[in-house]
């Protein structure tokens, strides 16, 4: 068996409109990369995909982490595969299969954001750390546990975007979530925060900047107060384009102290080092998928 | 080392009134049992505790699940202490070191919550499922989340009773969580219900009960959605004197459907044993005490 610490990863981050993959063994030593526009047949996309690790030098082990719905469980007839997605072509498509048949190695699998979280445990802005959430708030708002070291799944996977949020003073916004109308998501992705001030979140300045600051940082802070209370984290990571409001994070630091209002609530939670930016940018999820690859690699390893 | 299968394990459950101790292997095989009242003074209950585990069998392990906020993580120097209890004397408690101290056995740790949650996983409602949550809704509201076989704990612990839920189509009722107001606990524990009706749950009949159950399950489902969306149980135990209003169940399962809305969710959800009552009533935490017992001498085993 090749020998973990000195093996060469395959990592595929699966998103709808690309697949991004590399060959190395992390984000400061990859060897190479590439990006395949995510076709309409996952067949074609997957040989692509296929082709990019067979060349001198395969991969000892290869990590996916998917955009979903995906299927976690393993044994479940499904593992592996991209399950009830709307995107046309990709309703029950199988990864894992594909990729093990052609490529003869162990296949690591995830949904996009646990592989982001993993990256960002792994190199990123929750190193050293066994239980955190990292979130991403962007087109939409995914987050995904790490509990022990291992991203959490049971029963499906975490969608903590569609958690309740109470709505914010002052905010009539309707929320724009097609299931929940005014979840997180519905509230602080970057369509509604764009729809309630006519121009995308990186436009806005003067009042609205300050304003969409303030409701922004409040649903966030909701959706922490959730975390905190459901799952313990160590720390909060958060990435995405909305994430990147000028002057969110400090807001939103103060915010979260008041909605747990004292109760549960530790030194710790006010600190600047609970709540934190993404540190690896685009590259966790990649980075994350090159972490399954090693998980799986050293599930492979008998004893 | 005593052989852990052979082993007669002591199970404390610390709770604010009185402290239920065990010794024995599980709750068909229970040697001896005892109640002591919570004492003003930590020490003199502790050493009652001690009194009962010196018996003529002391018991290889001690299992620990108390009252909180406690202090859980490893190597903190509060560990095995409560930490900020309103109780009169138990502030800042620490309960295991007085027991190994005298006992001179491994000693598990955890909340109420987590070793009910244990219990119910070993010999209960979630026999053989590695991913649930156990909730248990009365005076106040509580939950955790066992995740690969173990309760998950970060920074603090799950304090699930104090999350946001939507509030429900006709309830003008102001909630009464003295830090959150409307949180899952202030609208649907047992004082809720009975501030709202004028008598206690277990009291109701006709179109209050009807009414109490429609609201009840409209809660704990916003709960569960939550949870769903957080965590991806495998199943979900709800045990507590709240969850035996008659009927609760079956509209509790129909309004987590409703609620999720057909985002994340899986056929699994809508099943009758997706969300499903406790097994071990008041025997769950003494049990689950048992279990961490009885994983404190697997831990302190050598290899």
């Amino acid at each position: 068996m090749t020998e973990v610490a000195a093996a060469r990863f395959g990592a595929v981050e699966a998103g709808g409109t690309k697949f991004v993959c590399l060959l190395g063994s992390s984000p400061d030593d990859i060897d190479a990369r590439t990006r395949i526009p995510t076709g309409a047949d996952p067949a074609a996309t997957l040989a692509e995909v296929v082709r990019f690790f067979s060349g001198s030098a395969p991969p000892a082990a290869v990590g996916i982490a998917s955009f979903g719905p995906v299927e976690l469980r393993p044994g479940h007839p499904g593992y592996g595969h991209i399950t009830s997605t709307p995107k046309p072509g990709w309703r029950d498509a199988d990864l894992v299969g594909p990729l093990r048949a052609a490529l003869g190695v162990p296949i690591g699998f995830d949904t996009d954001v646990a592989g982001a979280a993993l990256g960002e445990g792994r190199w990123g802005a929750a190193q050293g750390l066994s239980t955190f959430v990292y979130m991403t708030v962007g087109t939409g708002i995914g987050a995904a546990a790490v509990i022990g070291g291992r991203p959490a799944s049971g029963l499906g996977h975490a969608e903590m975007g569609h958690i309740a949020v109470p709505r914010q003073d002052g905010d009539r916004y309707a929320g724009r979530c097609p299931y929940h109308g005014d979840c997180l998501e519905g509230m602080a992705a970057g369509g509604a925060v764009a729809e309630r001030f006519g121009r995308p979140g990186e436009l806005l300045d003067g009042d609205d900047l300050r304003q969409a600051v303030l409701w922004q940082a409040g649903y966030l802070a909701e959706g922490l107060r959730t975390i905190v209370y459901t799952l313990a984290p160590e720390r909060v990571v958060i990435g995405g384009s909305v994430a990147e409001l000028p002057g969110l994070f400090p807001v939103l630091r103060t915010k979260l102290v008041e909605k747990l209002a004292g109760y549960g609530s530790l030194p710790e939670h006010a600190a600047d080092d609970f709540v934190v930016p993404a540190g690896l940018g685009g590259l966790a999820g990649p980075a994350g998928a090159l972490v399954l690859a090693e998980n799986a690699l050293r599930a492979s390893a008998p004893g």
